[in-house]
């Protein structure tokens, strides 16, 4: 196979575009992919200063690589789950990261916060990735806005949107359909949310990741074993393989046709201005989920 | 495992319900569910006159021999698609079940109309599954329209209404998504068609079709192999599998809460009273669709 734009041999098929690349023609048309997200969508400015939500992944290091390499200010923002045998193997490579590019790296550690995510889920039973959902994204709100960053920039690929997606619609979960898509508006205390990856698959991001030597955590988390959201990227991955091209349609359709009817179902909180009087978080509750949270964990000891 | 209802051994295991019923109580547990769809949906009264339109699948005699048990002014329209080995046994099953019941056949002959299925896919290449459909509607909706029947039912089930809408959701096809649901209003010389299977699964009624001894007929249509629409019915197949409960969920939730924003994608021909000069069928064009293929086959000779 070809290379479509220099006819040199491929090395990168991508069935969904019914084409192929070979490295260097991949790594255009990547980091095309990206600008026209973050143009198309309105994302943020070179004058702007984003703080990059890292996993230590491969979506999120090459993420915050490539806004880096395109000269945005740019930040890592780590949240250290305490997860035995994952969280420290994560946060190294994240360091690494950060170091070997003279990059600002933030950490919260879930230890001093007394929330460490073993602990939480020992503690109340909850389900280990919506509670670990709910405390990363409390850490990645606050610290943007307490630091005075202008954009919160996370990792989230095509095939983490579509599937979401897939079972938000199979179930219709409105008020969560309407929080889907690219970009999240800012609201009181809370930045600007953005998805620059969400035009990429898992498939092209790791190849991305290989070809540019991006050294990232590859280990999956002992918690998510059976995860009801990876059982939904299973089938739509199924899906696109029969029907190439899906994906993408299906996300770019959603945010066209569906997204602009579903304004009726914003909920109150995102224009509420009312804040938890503890930690200063936005909440309708008296106090914040995180900070209930923490006092379930210090009654039970 | 024992009948939710009355106690006794269950035969049929209802995944989706979480329960089991021997066989009375799930006979009544399926005439209840559709005799719920005709109430909920407002579908039809017992003085209106019906036309089912069957094929000799269990769908469709499932649904015939239901109405007319029900004592429901039902009669039966079929059309010969002249696929050999595949129509003459189907139209032979609805044959017998009429006259076993004693109930008004209409038969329409596609080889009198000079467009057997074979042939047309023969002469025009078109996919067979697309032209089958459009050549099968035409005719259910001309015949209950001359011959002044109130209603067109079809024995579309849960099965075919969910792989549907994950097909047209999937891309977003905003002219079909408007168009799906178990009741279609009537409009300018078309009458109101409704689905009262569709609360139903194909393995439901499969079973249903079995305890009350419908002899159906079974065949596969030669053409639908490897057929689109059979693919979707297989993934969401799997996903209720795994997530019992999915299928209703998905299509009640997509009547209630999607289907409200739709009117504005409506298409045009519904509301217009534009006829074929030839036919009198509804359509914006010149001709009629199915009178432009009767032009198309003639001329190929």
């Amino acid at each position: 196979m070809k290379c479509r734009r220099c006819g040199k041999q491929a090395e990168i098929e991508l069935r969904s575009h019914h084409t192929a690349f070979c490295r260097d023609c991949f790594k255009l048309y990547f980091l095309r992919q990206v600008k026209r997200a973050i143009k198309e969508q309105h994302m943020f400015s070179p004058r702007e200063r984003i703080l990059v939500a890292v996993s230590g992944g491969k979506d999120s290091l090459t993420l915050w690589h490539i806004l880096l390499e395109l000269g945005y200010n740019a930040s890592g923002l780590f949240v250290d789950l305490k997860i035995g045998g994952f969280s420290e193997h994560a946060r190294e490579k994240v360091e690494k990261f950060a170091q070997k590019r003279d990059a600002k790296l933030i950490i919260v550690d879930l230890e001093k916060e007394g929330i460490p995510i073993p602990k939480v889920v020992k503690k109340t039973g909850k389900e280990p990735c919506a509670i670990c959902g709910q405390v990363k994204r409390y850490f990645f709100n606050r610290i943007a806005y307490e630091q005075k960053f202008h954009i919160l920039a996370t990792g989230h690929n095509l095939d983490d949107e579509t599937s979401r997606l897939l079972a938000n619609l199979l179930r219709w979960q409105m008020s969560y359909l309407v929080d889907q898509g690219p970009v999240l508006p800012p609201a009181y205390r809370l930045v600007k949310k953005v998805k620059p990856l969400y035009r990429l698959t898992e498939y092209e991001i790791a190849a991305y990741a290989f070809i540019n030597n991006i050294d990232y955590f590859a280990g999956k988390c002992p918690f998510s074993k059976g995860a009801t959201f990876l059982r939904y990227k299973h089938y739509i991955n199924q899906i696109e393989y029969e029907f190439p091209g899906t994906k993408l349609d299906f996300y770019q359709g959603f945010l066209k046709k569906m997204k602009p009817f579903l304004t009726p179902f914003q909920r109150e909180e995102t224009t509420s201005s009312q804040v938890c009087p503890r930690c200063g978080y936005p909440t309708l509750a008296p106090l914040c989920g995180i900070c209930r949270l923490k006092e379930e964990i210090e009654k039970a000891g």
